[in-house]
């Protein structure tokens, strides 16, 4: 049973996310449709990051044991061949040690939340920012996320179902950088919580916004409590884009 | 009949084009529509560009009388409101003086072009890029750009179907721009032929693909022969990304 590690691609909106749930077609079960001739099994496809419904993969990472040996680019492209007219694609395929393992041998998950700040409806980005209209201070956001950076409890953060046995994670990044009307939130660690990323940069938006301090952000953070969140950022605007090993 | 400057972003996959058609919906009837309770009058909206069908704006330009004044941003909030659900989106709209013509006083137009390459199918930029799968040698086509710099007879890379009067054109700007696997091509010029745009894009791959020469590109130019056109680049690379006055 030799063993692929796949870099996939996808746009999340129309899926209920990244794993098999009864109530809808997920991004594992796609693609372990699309690789059934490969020999790929349900739930053989285990990814680096479980992203939630609407968010996006530019870089999202995945092992799959295979039926016998292909050469890795026939392996990306028939599962790509396979995956149309789904908004999925697997952009390269690569052979992998036998014990490797996508989820747990990861050392570093990178996430971009893209927001569009402006008083005009989105078009081009529908679906895929998070339209904030009145004006956010990126500086005041970006000194404010260093709030955030270390080893800390997230319960704060966390979403009330997350599953982790401990809500200690440690934060290495968490820039914000603007291009235009473009703010763009690049946040990276060995690993997440639940929808922490998004209740990170909901709470942040408050602080662009005018409506929270740097101090109310660690007050937050420091009241280890669920109720003390900001806002839970919308899916649309999470993009999971690279896992590093 | 107070003049009012639009700013227009839209995402043009599902339009029949920029301008009013009877065989499908267009992006000027969408907002046209849309702003009949201010007094937009059909074919009242004027704009910069025809980009045909496909072909999508990020500041697409146009001028409108109303039937009488309103608050620029209520312009822009009251349109906006009613192009829901389109992938359209009026930027700004700003009061203009009565003698101001957004296609004829356009002293410059700028397109970008969008190619991802790579072997994989498109997720992400599905209707929204080129996808070309063979590498491109993005320095030789930059410099390969150089040759349509400057005023010529464009005839080779115009529509058969090209309306204009002359076939002589001022080409200012060709640049093109690799981060990774995207492919930029930035171009601007006074006005453009119809299909132009396209149509060197698509030669210039040719170029970027080994199969033209840069002499191969000029010599195409210089017949003055559309028969003599590389390929026509498809729409959804396109963007009108800016008009200036």
């Amino acid at each position: 049973m030799p063993r692929y590690r796949l870099t996939i691609e996808y746009d999340g909106t129309a899926f209920v996310g990244w794993q098999r749930q009864a109530n809808g077609l997920s991004i594992q079960e796609a693609i372990e449709t699309a690789g059934a001739p490969l020999g790929v099994a349900v739930n053989g496809l285990r990814g680096a990051g479980r992203t939630d419904a609407g968010v996006h993969a530019l870089g999202q990472v995945a092992h799959v044991d295979l039926a016998k040996e292909y050469r890795p680019d026939s392996v990306r492209d028939a599962i790509n061949s396979r995956l149309k007219p789904h908004p999925i694609a697997v952009r390269e395929a690569a052979v992998a040690d036998a014990a490797f393992d996508a989820r747990h041998a990861a050392v570093r998950r990178r996430y971009l939340y893209r927001i569009v700040n402006r008083r005009a409806p989105l078009a081009l980005e529908t679906s895929r920012a998070w339209l904030v209209k009145p004006s956010l201070d990126a500086g005041t956001m970006h000194e404010a996320a260093r709030r955030l950076l270390g080893h800390h409890d997230f319960t704060t953060f966390r979403d009330s179902e997350c599953q982790a046995a401990s809500p200690m994670r440690t934060l290495d990044g968490f820039d914000v950088v603007r291009q235009g009307e473009l703010v763009e939130f690049r946040i990276w660690a060995r690993s997440f919580l639940h929808r922490q990323v998004r209740s990170m940069a909901g709470s942040l938006v408050l602080v662009g916004l005018g409506r929270w301090t740097a101090d109310d952000l660690s007050g937050a953070l420091e009241a280890c409590d669920r109720a003390r969140c900001g806002t839970v950022a919308p899916a649309a605007g999470l993009y999971l884009t690279q896992v590093d090993y």
